[in-house]
């Protein structure tokens, strides 16, 4: 297959042009699914949609029992799926959380989410990824700038720029401790970033990512185009984006943690294929090849 | 001399009252002084007070010049005065630049800003200590949360809560690119920490402060009480915040830099005595003892 969108190729960065749409649907399912118009639009210009208090109160609290829950449950797991700090060793990331756990496996099949999902990107669906993200206070680290895309691309072989990260906010995220920031519109482009992806580059870059990063000039340069938007909000909203949409957090040295449930929902039409680096794909708890959802069923 | 306020002595932190008025002018000073009573009571409850845009463009221009002047000059210089950041050996500050930079000599000296201090603390006034903080786009580090009175207070032997920090925003201080952040509030208890200083602790925790570090527990318990206000502003404004309040701020991931002016005014009824800690003095670029300052002469 050709790779429409090489990176990890060149000698210098680039900034190439997307070349596919924002909205999948047709006219008539972006008319008839739950986004209006208005917020259509922005997502469209912006690469991003935030959706404030989209969960209740309640279940607000039954997600975050279930966090503790699962933090607790894999303070000593040492199985891959458990991503550490790289100094603390506490736990950053825990993936493929939605087969471990019913509720969050029912939240992975929850049509409220499901139809939008559907509704732009017009077509089926399934989930490609699925992890929560512990940002704890006092000594929560950054997460770099990166384009989700480009590493799932590169790594995983996702060929088209088809697919949307949700984020549940499960704490409330405030400006000062670590939100995520986006840049608005920078899913209009792509950076094709430099260095070569070495084997297993995964079991390192998900506790730091150096791979994959976009350079200091393309990051200058679309932030003086966008600027940044911080998506602080309360616990129980949405934050949708696309999964080009350049984003990153700062550290969290507030005692207030920031955690979040983050899945991605991937086109059926939009399937992976080998990864564009060559090299051999990563686990299934990163990057679903098989496609068992059922959401593919129109649950 | 005894120690009002006494730290690192302790096995288990404790949260102290403050023994020290905040507003130290008589009524007539505090009436005449530029600060008017809504502004004095502001920093009298909190700790701090904002002055958006307090410096002119122009201003601001001439001392980002002489800021990156200082940056250019300081490059290679391996003098104590140049602190660097423990990873990247970028310069992290440069201490007594006042001295080095007759630019800076005079804003140390300018009565906008000293009227004000006067007016606070109620007596003539000198310069304690005058910084540059460089936090640089892309890699900018944190500042833990600290109160500077108790580092000032033990390895420097201030014995009273008299002293003013002063920062001038170089660059926009945005929510997003590492702003100070504060507890309002909080300069009102004193937080003793636990740990034991070492000879020349100096040269390290410039670098990175781990003792005098607040624990978590005070920490958690202070901002619950008083919240985090961050101190997001144009360049060109000036912040004012009292000797003990809590402060620190997040690293910086984003393209846009950090920096800013900080300096120290100290009372003359103030004086630093022999150290709390029994250790000997920090140097002279970090702790004025000599007080040969021309603010003391009513400049």
């Amino acid at each position: 297959m050709e790779d429409l969108y090489p990176s990890r190729v060149y000698d210098k960065p680039k900034i190439l042009e997307r070349k596919d749409p924002v909205l999948y649907g047709s006219p008539g399912e972006l008319k008839e699914g739950p986004l209006n118009k208005q917020q259509l639009d922005f997502y469209e210009t912006n690469g991003f949609l935030l959706l404030d208090n989209f969960f209740s109160p309640e279940e607000v609290k039954e997600m975050r029992k279930h966090l503790d829950l699962l933090w607790e449950e894999n303070r000593d797991n040492d199985s891959p799926e458990v991503i550490r700090e790289p100094e603390s060793n506490e736990i950053r990331s825990i993936f493929d959380a939605h087969r471990k756990n019913e509720m969050f496996n029912r939240l992975s099949r929850d049509p409220r989410v499901t139809d939008i999902i559907r509704q732009i990107l017009g077509s089926d669906i399934y989930v490609h990824q699925f992890r929560i993200n512990f940002k704890p206070g006092f000594k929560g680290k950054e997460f770099y700038w990166h384009s989700d895309f480009e590493t799932w691309h590169v790594e995983d072989g996702m060929p088209r720029m088809r697919a949307i990260s949700c984020s549940i906010l499960l704490t409330d995220n405030h400006s000062y401790n670590g939100p995520l920031m986006l840049i608005p519109g920078s899913h209009k482009k792509y950076v094709s970033c430099v260095g070569e992806t070495p084997e297993d580059n995964y079991k390192f870059s998900l506790k730091k990512q150096e791979l994959g990063v976009p350079d200091n000039e393309s990051l200058t340069r679309m932030v003086k185009e966008g600027g940044i938007t911080t998506a602080a909000a309360p616990a129980g909203s949405l934050l949708l984006f696309e999964c080009n949409t350049m984003h990153g957090s700062n550290g969290n040295i507030t005692p207030l943690p920031r955690s979040n449930v983050f899945f991605v929902f991937n086109s059926v039409k939009n399937k992976l294929v080998e990864p564009f680096s060559g090299l051999k794909p990563r686990p299934e708890y990163i990057a679903n090849r098989t496609i068992q959802t059922p959401v593919l069923q129109n649950s």
